[in-house]
Protein backbone atom coordinates (compact mmCIF):
# COMPACT_ATOMS: atom_id res chain seq x y z
CA UNK A 1 0.00 0.00 0.00
CA UNK A 2 1.58 3.52 -1.25
CA UNK A 3 1.51 6.40 1.68
CA UNK A 4 -1.47 8.14 -0.05
CA UNK A 5 -3.70 5.22 1.18
CA UNK A 6 -1.54 4.04 4.03
CA UNK A 7 -1.76 7.62 5.96
CA UNK A 8 -5.87 7.54 5.23
CA UNK A 9 -7.61 7.31 8.48
CA UNK A 10 -9.71 3.97 9.14
CA UNK A 11 -13.41 3.72 10.28
CA UNK A 12 -14.97 0.83 11.63
CA UNK A 13 -17.74 -0.14 8.77
CA UNK A 14 -21.44 -1.70 10.57
CA UNK A 15 -23.96 -2.79 8.46
CA UNK A 16 -27.48 -2.27 10.16
CA UNK A 17 -30.65 -3.87 8.50
CA UNK A 18 -33.69 -2.75 9.07
CA UNK A 19 -36.27 -5.62 8.76
CA UNK A 20 -39.90 -5.48 7.64
CA UNK A 21 -42.77 -7.59 8.08
CA UNK A 22 -46.12 -7.48 7.74
CA UNK A 23 -49.11 -8.95 10.15
CA UNK A 24 -52.74 -8.64 10.73
CA UNK A 25 -52.68 -4.96 9.56
CA UNK A 26 -49.64 -4.17 10.67
CA UNK A 27 -46.72 -3.06 9.38
CA UNK A 28 -43.68 -4.64 11.71
CA UNK A 29 -39.84 -4.19 11.98
CA UNK A 30 -37.80 -7.29 13.56
CA UNK A 31 -36.06 -6.01 16.78
CA UNK A 32 -33.21 -7.41 18.46
CA UNK A 33 -31.25 -7.48 22.11
CA UNK A 34 -27.80 -6.08 21.69
CA UNK A 35 -25.31 -8.86 23.05
CA UNK A 36 -22.69 -6.15 23.89
CA UNK A 37 -21.72 -2.87 25.61
CA UNK A 38 -22.25 0.09 25.18
CA UNK A 39 -26.38 -0.57 25.44
CA UNK A 40 -26.23 -4.35 26.24
CA UNK A 41 -29.53 -5.47 26.45
CA UNK A 42 -31.19 -2.12 24.33
CA UNK A 43 -33.25 -2.87 21.10
CA UNK A 44 -31.78 -2.52 17.86
CA UNK A 45 -31.40 -3.65 14.25
CA UNK A 46 -29.44 -6.71 13.76
CA UNK A 47 -26.14 -5.42 13.01
CA UNK A 48 -22.64 -6.60 12.66
CA UNK A 49 -19.08 -4.92 11.76
CA UNK A 50 -17.75 -5.93 7.57
CA UNK A 51 -15.56 -8.57 7.43
CA UNK A 52 -12.44 -8.92 5.80
CA UNK A 53 -13.02 -10.39 2.49
CA UNK A 54 -16.10 -9.65 2.26
CA UNK A 55 -18.34 -7.54 0.11
CA UNK A 56 -21.29 -4.82 1.29
CA UNK A 57 -23.63 -7.28 -0.28
CA UNK A 58 -22.17 -10.37 0.90
CA UNK A 59 -21.95 -9.15 4.68
CA UNK A 60 -25.72 -7.45 4.57
CA UNK A 61 -26.62 -11.37 3.82
CA UNK A 62 -24.73 -12.42 6.33
CA UNK A 63 -26.12 -10.09 8.96
CA UNK A 64 -29.76 -10.74 7.72
CA UNK A 65 -29.10 -14.82 8.03
CA UNK A 66 -27.74 -14.70 11.11
CA UNK A 67 -30.87 -12.43 12.22
CA UNK A 68 -33.44 -14.49 10.65
CA UNK A 69 -31.99 -18.06 9.29
CA UNK A 70 -33.08 -17.20 5.73
CA UNK A 71 -31.10 -16.78 2.67
CA UNK A 72 -31.67 -14.67 -0.73
CA UNK A 73 -34.06 -12.22 1.10
CA UNK A 74 -35.19 -8.92 -0.44
CA UNK A 75 -33.18 -6.08 0.28
CA UNK A 76 -31.68 -3.11 -0.91
CA UNK A 77 -29.43 -0.48 0.47
CA UNK A 78 -30.59 2.60 2.26
CA UNK A 79 -28.13 4.83 2.77
CA UNK A 80 -24.78 5.69 4.88
CA UNK A 81 -24.86 6.54 8.77
CA UNK A 82 -21.63 8.71 9.22
CA UNK A 83 -22.25 11.26 12.48
CA UNK A 84 -18.96 11.51 14.50
CA UNK A 85 -20.75 10.84 17.79
CA UNK A 86 -23.23 8.08 16.45
CA UNK A 87 -21.54 5.46 18.63
CA UNK A 88 -20.15 6.63 21.63
CA UNK A 89 -17.38 4.00 21.73
CA UNK A 90 -15.92 4.31 18.80
CA UNK A 91 -16.17 6.17 15.09
CA UNK A 92 -18.55 3.51 13.41
CA UNK A 93 -20.28 4.14 10.20
CA UNK A 94 -22.75 2.54 9.45
CA UNK A 95 -23.89 1.38 6.30
CA UNK A 96 -27.98 0.48 6.06
CA UNK A 97 -29.96 -1.99 4.50
CA UNK A 98 -33.69 -2.40 4.72
CA UNK A 99 -35.12 -6.23 3.87
CA UNK A 100 -38.67 -7.53 3.13
CA UNK A 101 -39.22 -10.81 4.87
CA UNK A 102 -42.41 -13.15 6.07
CA UNK A 103 -43.51 -12.71 9.42
CA UNK A 104 -44.73 -16.68 9.32
CA UNK A 105 -40.84 -17.20 8.39
CA UNK A 106 -39.62 -16.34 12.12
CA UNK A 107 -41.22 -19.36 14.38
CA UNK A 108 -41.59 -18.35 17.81
CA UNK A 109 -38.51 -20.08 18.88
CA UNK A 110 -36.58 -18.66 16.22
CA UNK A 111 -37.72 -15.50 17.61
CA UNK A 112 -36.09 -16.45 21.29
CA UNK A 113 -32.93 -17.84 19.72
CA UNK A 114 -32.10 -14.81 18.76
CA UNK A 115 -33.64 -12.55 21.15
CA UNK A 116 -36.18 -11.16 18.80
CA UNK A 117 -39.47 -9.38 18.43
CA UNK A 118 -41.86 -7.73 16.02
CA UNK A 119 -42.92 -4.54 16.58
CA UNK A 120 -45.62 -2.49 15.10
CA UNK A 121 -43.74 0.30 13.46
CA UNK A 122 -46.53 3.09 15.33
CA UNK A 123 -45.32 1.60 18.43
CA UNK A 124 -41.63 1.07 18.62
CA UNK A 125 -39.59 0.71 22.05
CA UNK A 126 -36.68 3.04 23.02
CA UNK A 127 -33.58 2.30 20.08
CA UNK A 128 -30.46 2.41 20.54
CA UNK A 129 -28.12 4.81 18.89
CA UNK A 130 -29.35 6.32 15.68
CA UNK A 131 -31.88 3.55 14.25
CA UNK A 132 -34.86 5.26 15.31
CA UNK A 133 -33.70 7.28 12.26
CA UNK A 134 -32.63 4.72 9.96
CA UNK A 135 -36.48 2.88 10.83
CA UNK A 136 -38.09 5.77 9.40
CA UNK A 137 -35.94 6.64 6.52
CA UNK A 138 -36.33 2.66 5.85
CA UNK A 139 -39.95 3.43 6.02
CA UNK A 140 -40.65 6.02 4.20
CA UNK A 141 -38.40 4.50 1.26
CA UNK A 142 -40.89 1.92 1.07
CA UNK A 143 -43.56 3.71 1.08
CA UNK A 144 -42.08 5.83 -2.23
CA UNK A 145 -40.95 2.46 -3.47
CA UNK A 146 -44.37 0.85 -2.94
CA UNK A 147 -46.14 3.34 -5.39
CA UNK A 148 -43.65 2.41 -8.65
CA UNK A 149 -42.14 -0.86 -7.71
CA UNK A 150 -44.57 -3.87 -6.85
CA UNK A 151 -42.33 -4.59 -3.56
CA UNK A 152 -45.18 -4.91 -0.93
CA UNK A 153 -45.45 -8.06 -2.40
CA UNK A 154 -42.61 -9.68 -0.72
CA UNK A 155 -44.30 -9.09 2.42
CA UNK A 156 -47.59 -11.30 1.75
CA UNK A 157 -48.11 -14.62 1.96
CA UNK A 158 -47.76 -16.18 -1.79
CA UNK A 159 -51.47 -16.48 -1.99
CA UNK A 160 -53.63 -13.50 -0.94
CA UNK A 161 -56.58 -11.78 -1.63
CA UNK A 162 -57.43 -8.47 -2.57
CA UNK A 163 -58.42 -6.92 0.71
CA UNK A 164 -55.56 -8.48 2.21
CA UNK A 165 -53.43 -6.88 -0.39
CA UNK A 166 -55.06 -3.32 0.42
CA UNK A 167 -54.51 -3.90 3.96
CA UNK A 168 -50.60 -3.84 3.30
CA UNK A 169 -50.71 -0.68 1.36
CA UNK A 170 -53.05 0.94 4.01
CA UNK A 171 -50.46 -0.51 6.78
CA UNK A 172 -47.89 1.23 4.74
CA UNK A 173 -49.08 4.42 3.77
CA UNK A 174 -51.21 4.72 7.02
CA UNK A 175 -54.07 5.67 5.15
CA UNK A 176 -57.31 4.28 3.71
CA UNK A 177 -57.90 3.63 0.25
CA UNK A 178 -61.30 3.55 -1.56
CA UNK A 179 -61.52 -0.51 -2.37
CA UNK A 180 -63.31 0.20 -6.02
CA UNK A 181 -60.14 2.25 -7.02
CA UNK A 182 -57.85 0.21 -5.48
CA UNK A 183 -58.93 -3.00 -7.20
CA UNK A 184 -59.25 -1.34 -10.52
CA UNK A 185 -55.72 0.26 -10.58
CA UNK A 186 -54.26 -3.14 -9.22
CA UNK A 187 -55.55 -5.23 -11.53
CA UNK A 188 -54.69 -2.90 -14.38
CA UNK A 189 -50.95 -3.76 -13.48
CA UNK A 190 -51.56 -6.90 -15.20
CA UNK A 191 -49.23 -8.45 -12.65
CA UNK A 192 -51.46 -10.54 -10.59
CA UNK A 193 -52.73 -14.12 -11.59
CA UNK A 194 -56.33 -14.72 -10.23
CA UNK A 195 -56.67 -18.50 -8.64
CA UNK A 196 -59.76 -20.64 -8.78
CA UNK A 197 -59.56 -20.79 -5.13
CA UNK A 198 -61.30 -18.94 -2.65
CA UNK A 199 -60.32 -17.91 0.80
CA UNK A 200 -62.71 -19.16 3.56
CA UNK A 201 -64.63 -18.54 6.59
CA UNK A 202 -63.81 -14.85 6.65
CA UNK A 203 -66.77 -13.58 4.51
CA UNK A 204 -69.88 -15.36 3.33
CA UNK A 205 -68.99 -14.89 -0.21
CA UNK A 206 -65.49 -15.22 0.20
CA UNK A 207 -62.66 -13.67 -1.87
CA UNK A 208 -60.23 -15.05 -4.36
CA UNK A 209 -56.93 -15.82 -3.77
CA UNK A 210 -54.53 -14.36 -6.51
CA UNK A 211 -50.68 -14.65 -7.16
CA UNK A 212 -48.00 -12.15 -8.12
CA UNK A 213 -46.90 -13.30 -11.54
CA UNK A 214 -43.09 -12.22 -10.52
CA UNK A 215 -41.57 -13.04 -14.37
CA UNK A 216 -43.68 -10.89 -15.92
CA UNK A 217 -42.56 -8.08 -13.92
CA UNK A 218 -39.77 -8.81 -14.44
CA UNK A 219 -40.74 -8.84 -18.52
CA UNK A 220 -41.99 -5.51 -17.94
CA UNK A 221 -39.58 -3.72 -15.82
CA UNK A 222 -37.02 -4.78 -18.90
CA UNK A 223 -39.61 -2.80 -21.32
CA UNK A 224 -39.52 0.75 -19.53
CA UNK A 225 -42.50 -0.72 -17.59
CA UNK A 226 -42.91 1.80 -14.33
CA UNK A 227 -45.86 0.46 -11.77
CA UNK A 228 -47.91 3.31 -11.24
CA UNK A 229 -49.47 3.24 -7.74
CA UNK A 230 -49.51 6.91 -7.31
CA UNK A 231 -52.03 8.43 -7.85
CA UNK A 232 -54.05 5.43 -5.77
CA UNK A 233 -51.77 6.35 -2.45
CA UNK A 234 -52.21 9.97 -3.25
CA UNK A 235 -55.91 9.55 -2.18
CA UNK A 236 -58.67 8.68 -5.10
CA UNK B 1 -12.72 0.47 23.37
CA UNK B 2 -13.57 -2.78 23.82
CA UNK B 3 -13.22 -5.75 22.14
CA UNK B 4 -16.18 -6.10 20.10
CA UNK B 5 -14.69 -2.86 18.18
CA UNK B 6 -10.77 -3.40 18.63
CA UNK B 7 -11.05 -6.80 16.62
CA UNK B 8 -13.61 -5.61 14.04
CA UNK B 9 -11.90 -4.49 10.59
CA UNK B 10 -11.23 -2.03 9.38
CA UNK B 11 -11.29 -0.38 5.80
CA UNK B 12 -10.63 2.58 4.00
CA UNK B 13 -13.70 5.12 3.01
CA UNK B 14 -13.37 7.13 0.13
CA UNK B 15 -15.89 9.55 -0.30
CA UNK B 16 -16.51 9.87 -4.55
CA UNK B 17 -18.51 12.75 -6.45
CA UNK B 18 -20.38 12.32 -9.46
CA UNK B 19 -20.50 16.21 -10.60
CA UNK B 20 -23.58 17.20 -13.16
CA UNK B 21 -23.33 20.18 -14.71
CA UNK B 22 -25.78 21.33 -17.88
CA UNK B 23 -24.56 23.68 -21.21
CA UNK B 24 -25.77 24.40 -24.23
CA UNK B 25 -28.47 20.82 -24.40
CA UNK B 26 -26.05 18.30 -23.01
CA UNK B 27 -25.91 17.16 -19.57
CA UNK B 28 -22.31 17.22 -18.77
CA UNK B 29 -20.07 15.74 -15.84
CA UNK B 30 -17.15 16.90 -14.54
CA UNK B 31 -13.67 14.83 -14.22
CA UNK B 32 -10.39 14.90 -13.18
CA UNK B 33 -7.11 13.50 -13.33
CA UNK B 34 -6.17 11.42 -11.13
CA UNK B 35 -2.91 12.70 -8.64
CA UNK B 36 -1.60 9.75 -7.88
CA UNK B 37 -0.94 5.71 -8.29
CA UNK B 38 -2.60 3.61 -9.40
CA UNK B 39 -4.17 4.98 -12.10
CA UNK B 40 -2.14 8.05 -11.66
CA UNK B 41 -3.56 10.90 -14.78
CA UNK B 42 -6.28 8.44 -15.64
CA UNK B 43 -9.70 10.42 -15.52
CA UNK B 44 -11.96 10.29 -12.51
CA UNK B 45 -14.36 11.48 -10.10
CA UNK B 46 -12.93 14.05 -7.53
CA UNK B 47 -12.33 12.01 -4.36
CA UNK B 48 -10.86 12.14 -1.08
CA UNK B 49 -10.64 10.01 1.89
CA UNK B 50 -12.66 10.46 5.16
CA UNK B 51 -10.70 12.22 7.63
CA UNK B 52 -10.63 11.77 11.41
CA UNK B 53 -13.11 13.62 13.22
CA UNK B 54 -15.50 14.26 9.97
CA UNK B 55 -18.86 13.34 9.31
CA UNK B 56 -19.65 12.08 6.32
CA UNK B 57 -21.53 15.10 5.13
CA UNK B 58 -18.76 17.34 5.29
CA UNK B 59 -16.16 14.75 4.21
CA UNK B 60 -18.43 15.49 1.05
CA UNK B 61 -18.34 19.00 1.21
CA UNK B 62 -14.54 19.48 1.88
CA UNK B 63 -14.20 16.78 -1.61
CA UNK B 64 -16.65 18.82 -3.68
CA UNK B 65 -15.06 22.40 -2.41
CA UNK B 66 -11.59 21.50 -3.54
CA UNK B 67 -12.66 20.34 -6.70
CA UNK B 68 -15.17 22.78 -7.51
CA UNK B 69 -14.27 25.74 -5.22
CA UNK B 70 -17.95 26.32 -4.29
CA UNK B 71 -19.79 25.74 -1.12
CA UNK B 72 -23.13 24.99 -0.18
CA UNK B 73 -23.24 22.74 -3.22
CA UNK B 74 -27.17 20.69 -4.34
CA UNK B 75 -25.87 17.06 -3.01
CA UNK B 76 -27.15 14.05 -1.99
CA UNK B 77 -25.76 10.19 -1.63
CA UNK B 78 -26.25 7.99 -4.37
CA UNK B 79 -24.83 4.52 -2.45
CA UNK B 80 -21.86 2.90 -1.06
CA UNK B 81 -20.13 0.77 -3.54
CA UNK B 82 -17.44 -2.12 -1.71
CA UNK B 83 -17.02 -4.74 -3.85
CA UNK B 84 -13.79 -6.16 -2.74
CA UNK B 85 -11.09 -5.77 -5.58
CA UNK B 86 -12.50 -2.40 -6.64
CA UNK B 87 -9.85 -1.08 -5.98
CA UNK B 88 -5.84 -2.78 -6.59
CA UNK B 89 -4.14 -0.96 -3.97
CA UNK B 90 -6.39 -1.05 -0.98
CA UNK B 91 -9.78 -1.79 0.31
CA UNK B 92 -11.68 1.27 -0.08
CA UNK B 93 -15.18 1.15 0.71
CA UNK B 94 -17.06 4.00 -1.22
CA UNK B 95 -19.42 6.45 -0.95
CA UNK B 96 -21.04 8.03 -3.58
CA UNK B 97 -22.69 11.58 -3.86
CA UNK B 98 -23.99 13.08 -6.94
CA UNK B 99 -23.82 17.02 -7.21
CA UNK B 100 -25.42 19.09 -9.13
CA UNK B 101 -23.77 22.93 -10.12
CA UNK B 102 -23.60 25.62 -12.56
CA UNK B 103 -21.17 25.19 -15.33
CA UNK B 104 -20.67 28.41 -15.72
CA UNK B 105 -19.01 28.69 -11.76
CA UNK B 106 -16.52 26.66 -13.17
CA UNK B 107 -14.04 29.55 -14.75
CA UNK B 108 -11.33 28.06 -17.48
CA UNK B 109 -8.68 28.80 -14.73
CA UNK B 110 -10.25 27.04 -12.39
CA UNK B 111 -10.65 23.97 -14.54
CA UNK B 112 -6.85 24.28 -15.22
CA UNK B 113 -5.76 24.26 -11.84
CA UNK B 114 -7.73 21.14 -10.61
CA UNK B 115 -7.22 19.35 -14.02
CA UNK B 116 -10.91 19.18 -14.65
CA UNK B 117 -12.92 18.83 -17.85
CA UNK B 118 -16.58 18.67 -18.91
CA UNK B 119 -17.70 15.87 -20.55
CA UNK B 120 -20.95 15.09 -22.20
CA UNK B 121 -22.85 12.31 -20.38
CA UNK B 122 -22.73 10.49 -23.56
CA UNK B 123 -19.26 11.01 -24.87
CA UNK B 124 -17.36 10.03 -21.34
CA UNK B 125 -13.47 8.68 -21.51
CA UNK B 126 -12.45 6.12 -19.78
CA UNK B 127 -12.53 6.18 -16.55
CA UNK B 128 -10.63 4.12 -13.45
CA UNK B 129 -12.02 1.73 -10.74
CA UNK B 130 -15.72 1.26 -10.94
CA UNK B 131 -16.45 5.58 -11.51
CA UNK B 132 -18.13 4.86 -14.67
CA UNK B 133 -20.74 2.85 -12.65
CA UNK B 134 -21.34 5.25 -10.56
CA UNK B 135 -21.78 7.65 -12.94
CA UNK B 136 -24.28 6.04 -14.52
CA UNK B 137 -26.70 5.10 -11.56
CA UNK B 138 -26.09 8.98 -10.56
CA UNK B 139 -27.88 9.53 -13.79
CA UNK B 140 -30.32 7.29 -12.87
CA UNK B 141 -30.97 8.64 -9.89
CA UNK B 142 -31.17 12.30 -11.43
CA UNK B 143 -33.50 11.05 -13.95
CA UNK B 144 -35.97 9.63 -11.29
CA UNK B 145 -35.81 12.55 -8.94
CA UNK B 146 -36.58 14.89 -11.89
CA UNK B 147 -39.82 13.84 -12.09
CA UNK B 148 -40.88 14.63 -8.78
CA UNK B 149 -38.30 17.13 -7.55
CA UNK B 150 -37.73 20.30 -9.00
CA UNK B 151 -33.79 19.16 -8.87
CA UNK B 152 -32.66 20.29 -12.49
CA UNK B 153 -33.03 23.69 -11.82
CA UNK B 154 -29.94 23.28 -9.80
CA UNK B 155 -28.40 23.09 -12.98
CA UNK B 156 -29.38 26.41 -15.21
CA UNK B 157 -28.62 29.78 -14.73
CA UNK B 158 -31.00 31.94 -12.30
CA UNK B 159 -33.62 33.09 -14.97
CA UNK B 160 -34.06 30.56 -17.86
CA UNK B 161 -36.57 30.50 -20.58
CA UNK B 162 -38.99 27.40 -21.44
CA UNK B 163 -37.16 26.40 -24.00
CA UNK B 164 -34.31 26.28 -22.32
CA UNK B 165 -36.08 24.54 -19.27
CA UNK B 166 -37.05 21.85 -22.01
CA UNK B 167 -34.17 21.20 -23.09
CA UNK B 168 -32.51 20.39 -20.01
CA UNK B 169 -35.02 17.54 -18.98
CA UNK B 170 -34.82 16.61 -22.48
CA UNK B 171 -30.97 16.14 -22.09
CA UNK B 172 -31.74 14.26 -18.61
CA UNK B 173 -33.99 11.58 -20.03
CA UNK B 174 -32.25 11.78 -23.31
CA UNK B 175 -35.13 11.90 -25.41
CA UNK B 176 -37.90 15.16 -26.86
CA UNK B 177 -41.16 16.20 -25.03
CA UNK B 178 -44.22 17.92 -26.76
CA UNK B 179 -43.18 21.96 -26.73
CA UNK B 180 -46.92 22.63 -25.32
CA UNK B 181 -47.50 19.36 -23.32
CA UNK B 182 -44.55 20.52 -21.28
CA UNK B 183 -45.49 23.66 -21.27
CA UNK B 184 -48.66 23.22 -19.46
CA UNK B 185 -47.44 20.45 -17.01
CA UNK B 186 -44.45 22.70 -15.78
CA UNK B 187 -46.32 26.15 -15.47
CA UNK B 188 -49.28 24.12 -13.58
CA UNK B 189 -46.76 23.00 -11.04
CA UNK B 190 -46.99 26.75 -9.91
CA UNK B 191 -43.36 27.05 -9.20
CA UNK B 192 -42.45 29.25 -11.95
CA UNK B 193 -42.36 33.44 -11.87
CA UNK B 194 -42.73 34.58 -15.28
CA UNK B 195 -40.46 37.38 -15.59
CA UNK B 196 -41.51 40.70 -17.28
CA UNK B 197 -38.25 40.21 -19.45
CA UNK B 198 -37.52 38.56 -22.73
CA UNK B 199 -34.80 36.78 -23.92
CA UNK B 200 -33.08 38.67 -26.88
CA UNK B 201 -31.46 37.73 -30.14
CA UNK B 202 -32.27 33.88 -30.08
CA UNK B 203 -35.98 34.22 -31.84
CA UNK B 204 -38.49 36.91 -33.25
CA UNK B 205 -40.50 36.72 -30.56
CA UNK B 206 -38.17 36.31 -27.90
CA UNK B 207 -38.68 34.15 -24.92
CA UNK B 208 -40.04 35.03 -21.60
CA UNK B 209 -37.52 34.64 -18.83
CA UNK B 210 -38.32 32.55 -15.60
CA UNK B 211 -37.22 32.09 -12.60
CA UNK B 212 -37.91 29.19 -9.91
CA UNK B 213 -39.98 30.40 -6.67
CA UNK B 214 -37.70 27.78 -4.30
CA UNK B 215 -39.19 29.12 -1.05
CA UNK B 216 -42.88 27.95 -2.69
CA UNK B 217 -41.71 24.60 -3.10
CA UNK B 218 -40.24 24.33 0.41
CA UNK B 219 -43.23 25.21 1.37
CA UNK B 220 -45.50 22.46 -0.67
CA UNK B 221 -43.00 19.61 -0.12
CA UNK B 222 -43.73 20.46 3.53
CA UNK B 223 -47.42 19.95 2.50
CA UNK B 224 -46.60 17.03 0.57
CA UNK B 225 -46.78 17.98 -2.29
CA UNK B 226 -45.38 16.12 -5.04
CA UNK B 227 -43.51 17.14 -7.94
CA UNK B 228 -45.27 14.97 -10.44
CA UNK B 229 -43.61 15.10 -14.44
CA UNK B 230 -43.86 11.63 -14.67
CA UNK B 231 -46.26 10.85 -16.98
CA UNK B 232 -44.48 13.99 -18.96
CA UNK B 233 -41.35 11.86 -18.84
CA UNK B 234 -42.96 8.90 -20.27
CA UNK B 235 -44.29 10.62 -23.44
CA UNK B 236 -47.28 13.15 -23.60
Amino acid sequence: MNEYYNSAYKPLLAIDCVIFGYEQGELKVLLTRRKQDPYKGAWGLATGFLHFGESLHYAAERVLKKQTGLDRIYMDQLSTFGEVDRDPEARVISLVYYALIKVESQTLETLEKNQAQWFSITALPKLMFDHETMIQMSWGKLRRKSRYQPIGFELLPEKFTLPELQSLYEAIHQKQFDKRNFRKKILATGLLKKLDEKQKGVSKKGAYYYVFEEGKYDELISQGFNFELKSMAFGS
